[in-house]
């Protein structure tokens, strides 16, 4: 097996991208890729992508897009585990180039939601769920993640004023950082008040604790570790040292605990074997903040905090930039936006530029082991990367 | 690398299934494959699958599907290159094996199409053409084959009414072969004069020259060749010996040859490379007749025929279950049916069962390497694996 470096990452700037064609969000990202790697063509292509059949009618999608970006007759493939397609990709990037079967292999992600209307795009999401046990019974992802929050604030015991806070705070602290990253969506500083008189969505889940609904791509060029120390002399060396991959029940009133992600927990436990890493010894992580709840539930089963502890350690601190563990230092989903199928990649983009040290305003202060953790639906599915900065 | 054998294969019977649902078809499938390998659980799953969320307005496939095998919280993902996604399925899968990363992995494929009306899965197909500059002008699959074989009969100056006989020979051999499968959709025996007369869609393709739509799964079982020799003992032994891939423009006006597949012409000699085979020495083959003409196609840019020659062949028998060169003796996706996902996995299964001596009826004299070559649209994507009885 061939250890696997990251030489080159790229996306665009993340929003409502109306004028831009989903093609076009497309290359520009993985031009960028190719560009920060400084290499003029790719071997292999996987893309993530999760719903482009009902958000533009559009399949078959990673040949489009190899042919758009100019790189035909090479293999590509469409990987698609509804918001975790990114890391999957990813995943199946890294196989190719562990294998051997290929030197220089781009994975990416991609989704353009914005070219349907709002009932559309709420659709489409759903697809994620159980389509004949829970969409057909009227609920949506606001609504599965509101009664994961309802559990877990019920099994933890926490009195409902000082749950609302910890959800708030994640928000805040995501906002803070999005602030800081010129390719997010929503760049705006909240405060606590915001997010905890915004618009009810389902209760408690407000407006701010949901994320947005974006266009964008992101994409990284892997390569042989031994190609990299050769050829790669651009920026410092980056291993993907850790994968893992697992599912749930893809209904979420089928698990034994709604408040424990197994998929995350089962995921990572693979990652961290594989990387010979501890939980503590990762000094940063991106995770899947789809809502405010999400992040802390994702904080408890990677093992970065006991079961119940993690919106104590949001309102904390120990999960900001200047933290103990800083989660989600591009924004996350909340603030960066999350157009399904690119936030797999997109979490590699950071944690490559945390470890590069080419983060910027938003630089964690220890970036030797970063960790990405993405997900499917309310946890049917994850996957999980650790990264080390050589 | 490690070298992969296939232990297990299954199918249910394909067709118009309006009692079943997509969850219940692949269970069905998958739980074949695992009684005919021999076990009662899988390390990993791939699904190939076009589109379920235009199909059934369900995404997170494999999540959902892992679910109901009983087999969470293994990793599972969905791969999808249009009608090429059960081939990519299965290359994903080999990858996976070969790696050394699982060791009993399945690989699936399915489609539900039927659950739209014809204007819907008109629509859903065609999401495998180029959505912007084809679709948008009206074109769908009859009509860009059309196109290629109006080009083909044109470039290869060939009598229109000779040409209307070799596609004819194609079908009514296909319709021969799927008589004699039991989980073939349409199992009636053609005349050329049936073909012929029959009503015309996008001139010269005529009913009988397409592919139907189809509900229906199909599995099979991958682990490494040294576990299968020493666990695996209730069949001959299979091995996947070459695999490859390819893509080309996914429009097809961007092509330079409308009737040269150049994604078939890459990706073969690829898995030719691999396997150290030569077209000669492939015995049968299983190959992409979405159309009549493009099983001729496709058997040129395998290199079992000369450019033009391919229509030839097929009038003078070669291609016949009694020919030199048996090509789609299941029926083909003429007869057997064509639900996109799960199609390039059912080749799989018809060649180990040819390699093993199980296919009844239908058995080729000589079966000791077969060749399975998957499309996605009109060519935008193609997929070759190689596989021999040990």
């Amino acid at each position: 097996m061939r250890d696997v470096a990251v030489v080159g990452v790229g996306m665009n700037k993340w929003g409502e991208l109306w004028g831009t064609s989903l093609r076009d969000i497309f290359v520009e990202a993985a031009l960028k890729a190719m560009d920060d790697a400084g290499v003029d063509r790719i071997d292999s292509l996987y893309v993530g992508c999760m719903s482009p059949g009902l958000f533009v009618g559009q399949e078959h999608l990673a040949s489009l897009l190899a042919d758009y970006l100019g790189q035909c007759p090479i293999p590509a493939v469409r990987v698609e585990s509804a918001c975790a397609s990114g890391g999957m990709a990813l995943r199946m990037g890294w196989m190719d180039v562990a294998l051997g079967l290929h030197d220089i292999v781009m994975v990416s992600g991609i989704e353009k939601m914005l070219d349907v209307d709002g009932a559309g795009a709420t659709y489409a999401l759903a697809t994620a769920a159980d389509q004949e046990f829970e969409c057909y019974n009227g609920a949506t992802f606001p609504g599965l993640y509101a009664m994961i929050a309802n559990a877990y604030q019920k099994k933890h015991r926490i009195a409902a004023e000082r749950f609302r806070d910890q959800l708030a705070h994640v928000a805040v602290k995501n906002h803070a950082n999005g602030h800081l990253n010129p390719n997010a969506q929503y760049r705006a500083k909240l405060t606590l008040d915001d997010v905890k008189n915004a618009t009810m969505v389902a209760d408690p889940l407000r407006l701010y604790d949901c994320s947005p609904i974006t266009d964008g791509a992101a994409a990284a060029i892997l390569c042989p570790l031994d190609l990299a120390k050769k050829k790669f002399k651009n920026h410092p060396l980056v291993a993907v040292i850790g994968t893992g991959a697992a599912t749930d029940t893809i209904a979420l009133h089928d698990r034994e605990d709604l408040t424990w992600l197994r998929s995350t927990e089962v995921a990572a436990r693979q990652a961290y074997r594989m990387a010979n890493v501890e939980p503590t010894q990762v000094d940063f992580a991106e995770v899947h903040d789809c809502f405010t709840i999400a992040e802390i539930c994702v904080t408890e089963a990677l093992g970065f905090f006991a079961a119940g502890k993690g919106g104590e350690a949001a309102m904390a601190g120990d999960t900001a930039l200047k933290g103990k563990k800083p989660v989600n230092t591009s924004g996350g989903l909340k603030s960066k936006g999350h157009p399904v199928g690119a936030t797999g990649i997109a979490q590699i983009l950071e944690l490559v530029l945390q470890l590069r040290g080419e983060a910027g305003e938003r630089q964690a202060s220890k970036a030797r082991i970063g960790l990405a953790q993405n997900m499917g639906g309310s946890g049917g599915s994850a996957v999980v990367h650790i990264l080390k900065a050589l």
